[in-house]
């Protein structure tokens, strides 16, 4: 493992790390921001950050203005790329030429089918290995929160529910809720999963609350300009299911906002808050 | 003039310009945030951003989270894109292949030596066209403020103590102090200022303190681990150059801290404290 970036930040410092993934099969460059309590000894409760398609792990770190928050209560914020990734083609990573399969669309599954079940393993890497990873090299308690936005709120959500605990904390913006119901998700669960639509049950949100083990209460975040929401996203799902099975939700629908990170910023501090209620 | 971007943020609303310059001879590109007083009706102060080398209008508002201090205070934020633009070469806006001179490195200046005069008149922009566009076409008052960035610090230094009484704040983040006395600064000025230094003198923070008629207070932080502290930025000049004449200055340098958005961000509310106070 290597640390290719770090850079001071709100008295803490924001790093990234590229390290071998042997879920994946090729490295992987994740964001680490540690606070200001870590710098100076504490072992600090993490949150997990999850983007969304397109993104690496730039553009959370960058854009979203995290670390104010996480420096103020104190947790590492972990934010990996979004896909396994083999820009130089050396290590046979398949891929496709749209944004929404392949590299920077890996949807935190693990696929089963040719040719994408070689590398796209996002789910046992960021539900397992990362988590390894993190805390045996940076200073982090077993306390875990998860949060991301779109294809990285699916997984978010996913990823909670199909870990009872695991998170002790778990929010999204933006979420796409049942990837099973919307083009995004049919089009890579078909790839990546198979077409048959029963297989895809257990990597969308919708279709697992209602066998939840676990009701960790969760906090999601919509715009409602956002140009995807009602043919990718469709939160209202997410209240239907929630709702049929008693599992807490707080979905706030916010006037005028779109999909972009200014309008995750607005709203990350409230996550902050949330997250460090979950993680103490 | 044409909107081609707006997202709501922190209540309010980033929005992004594009407008015809005369000053430029070209489309100029210009974020502009308005608070959620200014949306609710209120006439708001106008913080004025200059960015530095290589940037976009951009850079600063999607990396360096100050929309949120902006709502708190109540003010506008206008950050222009950094030179002229032609980037289909249909304008013979001249241009170098080095980062550091042509497009995206204007430096704030008005150029006297071709080819550089037709178009690179980015002080008059900066001072005087944009200010006059801001007042007529949104709600503002007069009260303006100016910050910046690396070139764009050396900008808003330079400017303000050009025009007395114009200002009501000035800042700066990591400036180039004394352009007249650093590679980047020569390289430019001998470019778009021409080969004799004693031109150089009315565009250079550190040659103007002294006979300034105005006295701003200057606020300047710096990152103590900047890779460009000694060579290119000298803030120690500026210190000698204020004691001498007795202009307030207070001058922070920052262990740890590097050139990034990262560390702007991290002392930004600071400075729109300070520039909240100015701009009353």
């Amino acid at each position: 493992m290597e640390r290719i970036e770090h850079h001071a930040c709100f008295g803490g410092r924001q790093e990234v790390w590229r390290h071998a993934s042997s879920s994946l099969g090729c490295d992987m460059n994740v964001g680490v921001y540690l606070p200001p309590a870590a710098l100076q000894g504490q072992r600090c409760g993490v949150l997990y950050w999850l983007s969304g398609l397109s993104c690496t792990e730039q553009n959370f770190i960058t854009k979203a203005g995290a670390q104010q928050h996480a420096a103020r209560h104190g947790l590492i914020v972990v934010a990996p790329d979004t896909s396994p990734r083999d820009e130089a083609g050396r290590l046979g990573v398949a891929d496709d030429p749209c944004y929404d399969l392949g590299m920077g669309a890996g949807f935190y599954v693990d696929a089963s089918e040719a040719p994408w079940s070689a590398h796209y393993r996002m789910q046992s890497y960021v539900a397992q290995e990362l988590p390894d990873w993190v805390e045996a090299h940076f200073p982090a308690t077993e306390a875990r929160g998860i949060c991301g936005h779109s294809m990285g709120g699916h997984g978010a959500l996913m990823t909670a529910l199909r870990h009872p605990g695991r998170y002790r904390s778990v929010s999204a913006f933006a979420p796409i809720v049942a990837p099973s119901q919307v083009p995004w998700g049919r089009k890579a669960f078909t790839a990546y999963l198979g077409a048959q639509a029963d297989r895809w049950r257990a990597w969308d949100a919708v279709e697992l609350i209602a066998g939840a083990t676990e009701r960790l209460p969760l906090l999601v975040d919509q715009g409602a300009d956002d140009p995807f929401l009602a043919e990718q996203l469709r939160p209202q799902l997410l209240r239907e299911a929630c709702a049929a099975a008693g599992h807490a939700l707080q979905l706030r629908v916010h006037a005028g906002y779109d999909h972009s990170y200014y309008f995750v910023a607005s709203f990350l501090g409230e996550h902050f808050e949330h997250h460090a209620r979950g993680l103490g």
